[in-house]
């Protein structure tokens, strides 16, 4: 058993530990979890996705450098990064990124970086990164970097975790229209446009500016229920002082650190915004019911399996692969003449 | 009611009706397909990924015009095209595709197109793909084209409803490692170089070349369990009389159809080497287990809902809100003394 004690005063051995024991999911890390729970509520969840391609790893760097020697009369903030491979089902990934990383970033106690790739079902890495991110945030870090590899369903759904998320564009990703289509706007409360040094980076902008223009609408419905309002064009100076978001654009060069100024203070600016408006307590409300419906799931799938016999089961199937049950009716099958528990 | 009988004589607004009772998941739709799904098992299912900006669509259509009017002494095949956008979690994408499609392939009666977005869970998607691909193989499709929009886990698991998998890639689309990373090469039955007539197209086929050697072992042994040998270089010539089937990388220019007819060639030797070698009902047995384990989760989930009183599940939730249980306790508080269905 894990020591909630060290967890909590910031033991990074402890930690390590416990953090093995949640991708584990065993029942070891579920009980220290759940000791740790009570302590958990204080971090600022920052989500980063968008194609491959786009510099999401060296970006987060950059942040990560930025909290740990912010400008002038900021204090530095402890900083965990998680970077999360759902389109990895057969081997770890992320591990060069990891490497770039630990250039810059290693030997500083107040960064903790942990990869973790997929291991069996998409609901299975949703609760662990889910797991993970409460561990780091019972530990005391302030700031925890949510980093996705790819931009799909996965992607959107972990992302969901964070109170506010990043999408990264770049230019020159092929078809400007299929880089940056696929509603992965609408889950953006701040688009970056990396690689801004590169040619066409206008183009991109102004790609962006426009969806984001005709995405907005539906946005705000979605976040606010039908405050539907007339919505101004989007610019670079976020409108601190409106009950509405509107996602900022920000151009960064991740590889020199160019821009990651101006993106903390925008991350900063939305974390007020949020809880000005009570939204960081709705956020709140939206995740853990997330998290509790997708255990749910697991969980009863798993009770209903352990109670089931192997020979009713392949005697089913069998009649499945025969064409006699078509699937739906084997389910029924399964379900109603199967163990009531 | 959609009549039987006209789906399986080929009738395309019963066929129509019907998919959009699947689609919206009728319990008329689910009658319909169980008493189709008999008549299954006779289409060859064709999976295309790949990430955005390959050209995936327009590949897809150039693959219809070649089943439709195929070269010399082959027989015109009949071709249904399910494209799915599992990325889009909040509006129906595909949209520019399905019209640069209608271009070329409008008006023939032996080409049938149905775009899918992601309404709900991804398993939700990925069950009515298949309902989708049920009832256009018993309409007598003999062609099945699977399009997935992007290249995450819910491509992948998509993917793995097709006997046949292309992955498509393209040169300069960023970062040559990180477009081709993310595990997806070993799903790959076939690898596609699109816009081959792009410069850097060499390049993109030797990483290709690179990665599937390294690759190739752990590929093997998923495939045949254990049968570990010493693996050729994989070449466009492909190894029709071996027991292992190493994936060859065709390049193909969609645009002006370039490579679609030795795509073709490669497609139906896949479908012989699967057939020779008793993979093809291996994957069939898969495809249905997948099927029936997916439609198993979800009916389970949905009947307990259906079962458990609001009052109790507000009265945990709240609980949850104010971190008096962590949300393993919260489900484990539910369950327990939930209603046992």
């Amino acid at each position: 058993m894990v020591s909630v004690q060290e967890i909590l005063s910031g033991d990074r051995l402890s930690l390590a530990r416990l953090l093995s024991k949640i991708e584990n999911d065993t029942s070891d890390g579920r009980a220290t979890l759940s000791e740790l729970f009570p302590h958990t509520g204080n971090a600022h969840l920052i989500g980063v996705t968008g194609a491959p391609g786009t510099g999401k790893s060296s970006l987060v760097n950059q942040l990560a450098c930025y909290y740990r020697q912010p400008p002038e009369n900021k204090t530095p903030k402890r900083v965990a990064i998680v970077a999360v491979d759902p389109s990895s089902p057969f081997s770890g990934g992320a591990v060069l990124g990891d490497r770039v990383r630990m250039r810059d970033l290693a030997g500083d106690p107040g960064v903790f970086i942990r990869s973790m790739a997929s291991r069996g079902s998409l609901g299975g890495l949703a609760t662990t990164t889910s797991g993970v991110v409460q561990a780091f945030d019972s530990a005391g870090f302030e700031i925890i970097l949510i980093e996705t590899v790819g931009a799909g369903q996965a992607e959107v759904d972990i992302a969901r975790l964070a109170h506010t998320t990043l999408v990264v564009e770049a230019p020159g990703l092929g078809d400007e229209i299929q880089a940056i289509k696929a509603g992965i706007l609408e889950i953006a409360d701040i688009l970056v446009v990396n690689k801004a040094d590169r040619a066409g980076v206008e183009n991109t902008e102004r790609a962006l500016r426009n969806m984001l223009n005709l995405s907005q609408p539906a946005k705000r419905v979605y976040r606010h229920h039908g405050t539907l309002e007339t919505v101004p064009s989007p610019t670079a100076e976020t409108p601190e002082s409106e009950s509405a978001w509107v996602p900022p654009i920000q151009k960064t060069v991740a590889i020199d650190g160019t821009g990651a100024s101006e993106l903390g203070d925008l991350i900063a600016q939305h974390k007020t915004h949020l809880q000005k408006t009570g939204e960081w307590e709705r956020m709140e409300r939206a995740r853990l019911q997330a998290e509790l419906e997708n255990l749910l799931q697991i969980t009863l799938v798993s009770r209903w399996r352990d109670a089931l016999s192997a020979e009713m089961y392949e005697n089913v199937f069998e009649q499945l692969i025969e064409r006699q049950l078509s699937p739906r009716q084997a389910v029924d099958e399964l379900l109603n003449s199967g163990p009531k528990s």
